[in-house]
């Protein structure tokens, strides 16, 4: 019956109890990144403690994100650099993008498959104005130039929806 | 008649023609610092193009703001460097920050006068939870040590309402 209504309760995991301890600087300096160049969305869910467990943090960035209106949303894909792109040849990815791209091949492609990247990337950005964003941790390269391939024929607010969906994936 | 009707259409400024023509990663670029570590702001303020005029990116950037929830309003707060702090002594804050402050004395404090600071933006974020937002620019030390000195003892609303205020004034 204690084992039953401890559950219930939801009992905080070790990991976040050592997160809901942290001062609000504390906590920025550990997770400001974990949304690609926006600590404010680390610094906006301190607020949300106590947390009971990492999912919980995830779900309270996550709840954020889905409040920003649809340009705060865009703007956010903004952020995020291109996959293959120009940071990640010239090495000035943040390193949590550097391992993403590096696991998902995308420093190891062929010339013909560099070029394809940065084609589509552009024609992207050209028709929708953010970037093209998906989770390359689970992904490996073909399957990025592939999902780049269809995902450009969807309209504006499907992509915008893709797009922040694979942003959560990767927090 | 000719101005007149040209003065009701709000010519776009030379400046605001500049950035008009810019893409995002341009934008971005160019903008990114606007809001104290947050580029995701000025990334989002894009899709408000065309603008007439700096004040009208001014208003943009207000109206984003404005509309966050109150936890996404300190979050903000919390992404500002405390006035005279830590990265102040260590020379690590950034080139708009540095400027602002060193304009205001804040460089040229007497041993006191920093303890003062320090003591009051400690009371300050463990009162509230996010930092004393105040223009640098457009005060010198004496004022900004005086609104330290008040501004704790206003209730957390009236803090985020005045530190978002200040916070706009800084863009």
């Amino acid at each position: 019956m204690q084992v039953l209504s401890v559950k219930m309760a939801q009992p905080t995991t070790r990991q976040a109890e050592v997160l809901n301890k942290l001062n609000f600087e504390e906590f920025v300096e550990k997770l400001g990144n974990i949304v690609e160049k926006s600590p404010m969305v680390a610094a906006a869910v301190w607020s949300k403690r106590p947390f009971c467990s990492l999912q919980d943090v995830h779900k309270a960035i996550g709840d954020f994100i889905d409040g920003l209106p649809i340009y705060g949303k865009e703007g956010l894909l903004r952020c995020f650099p291109d996959l293959a792109g120009k940071l990640t040849r010239e090495g000035r990815l943040s390193a949590d993008s550097t391992g993403e791209q590096r696991s998902a091949g995308l420093f190891d492609l062929t010339t013909e498959e560099q070029t394809n990247i940065a084609r589509l990337n552009s024609r992207y950005k050209e028709k929708f104005g953010f970037r093209f964003v998906l989770c390359a941790r689970l992904n490996k390269k073909d399957a990025i130039l592939a999902g780049l391939k269809t995902r450009i024929n969807n309209s504006k607010d499907e992509e915008i929806k893709t797009g922040i969906g694979e942003a959560k994936k990767i927090c």
